[in-house]
């Protein structure tokens, strides 16, 4: 984990779960990040645990705008690295359960939300691209990480058998085309776009993997992007998702 | 296209575009289906020219529920073969002027409206299921066609140099997602369900093939549809596009 040095960090969906695992791993580095912006919905809340609260409905287009001149304003002249959108619900319906009510929402969170972010946080995430040496990317540069899933994948319908969820299906195979159109559209910028699945892990959603093993890896599989990997969609070892 | 032999069909956005050609080049069969249902959103409107209006907002519940019972009426015993959503919109934003209100709007109509028309229609996909003959999955028994486009490959990003169109791409690649869910709960209950790119057509959208191609070779392709077509994304000619 030695190459993922970052200046500055912004974590969205950061009070619980894998938001928070990754802050605190943040915190936790040896050389950790002089900035680390953990946004949440209510940072004031019962589950706000992090050291920075930051508040940001990540669907509410005035609220991302106000957080972030309020993220410029602390960064002063350098911009940010690394806008990691893992805000993320889920409904558990069916396919006969399902509706457009559940549908619009889970899309807004988390599809609409992650262009939203990446809208308002480009010009800082220019800034820290122009400001920093080489013109290879990396998340030490710039870098926009969307937190998919495996269920989003169409080719594989990872746990169908066990779990439906419509909704949250469409929303990540739709933020899955984001990350591309991102990543073709930011590359200009120096801005390189991944899409990741965090691995199945025990936060509210369900089993396998530990928040930390998910989120040790994911921070390994950051420290070595490049170039190649920007539009891809990887798991948190770091092995190519099929859309 | 002799295969194509269906007693009922409902195409949905069939005032204008591949919709009205479809039921334009249904109704000129030589074996015409005996129901061609055209549910457009404005059927007494200016641009509506088919012979069969049907008035059906593909993004209203109650509006879908309502039509389902009214087309429930006309079949009586018999069920529904085949149902076309063909109802589509696209906004023109780039990644920088991409918004909520356009994200929310396209994804309602292109995604969740398929969604809704299936789950409303299912009951009369079914009673055409058990009505025909043989087990194996085909257009001519029971199915759901969405249509989609080549612009929602997240492999491919077709077209990007000219459009961006996030709202759009995002919409059909999560319709893709939705296609391969509705073929997984669905086969059990003998429907067929495919994503299908009808080429750029020469619609209010765009260029090369014309809506007459077009609609030709798909509904050559509905005829040699079967078993291990289910949950696949197939274009006008019957190739094989990638997720």
């Amino acid at each position: 984990m030695a190459g993922l040095q970052v200046c500055s960090v912004l974590v969205t969906g950061a009070n619980r779960g894998i938001g928070l695992g990754l802050v605190r791993h943040f915190l936790e580095m040896l050389n950790p990040p002089g900035w680390v912006f953990a946004a949440c919905r209510d940072p004031k809340g019962q589950r706000a645990q992090v050291r920075l609260g930051w508040d940001a409905v990540v669907s509410d287009p005035s609220s991302i705008k106000a957080a972030a001149a309020r993220v410029g304003e602390h960064l002063g002249d350098s911009g940010l690295n690394l806008l990691i959108n893992n805000a993320g619900i889920v409904k558990l319906n069916s396919l006969d359960t399902e509706t457009l009510e559940d549908m619009t929402q889970v899309y807004t969170t988390n599809t609409v939300g992650p262009l939203l972010l990446g809208q308002a946080f480009l010009p800082l995430l220019k800034k820290a691209a122009q400001g920093s040496q080489g013109s290879v990317l990396s998340c030490s540069k710039a870098a926009i990480i969307n937190m998919s899933s495996h269920g989003g994948s169409i080719t594989s319908s990872f746990g169908w058998d066990q779990l439906q969820v419509i909704s949250y299906r469409c929303s990540k195979a739709a933020l899955n085309m984001l990350t591309k159109c991102q990543s073709l559209g930011y590359r200009q910028h120096g801005v390189l776009c991944v899409a990741l699945h965090p691995g199945w892990v025990q936060t509210d959603m369900g089993p396998p993997v530990t928040v930390d093993a998910s989120v040790g890896g994911m921070l390994k599989v950051l420290s070595s992007l490049s170039e190649k990997d920007t539009g891809t969609f990887l798991d948190w070892e770091g092995k190519v998702v099929p859309w």
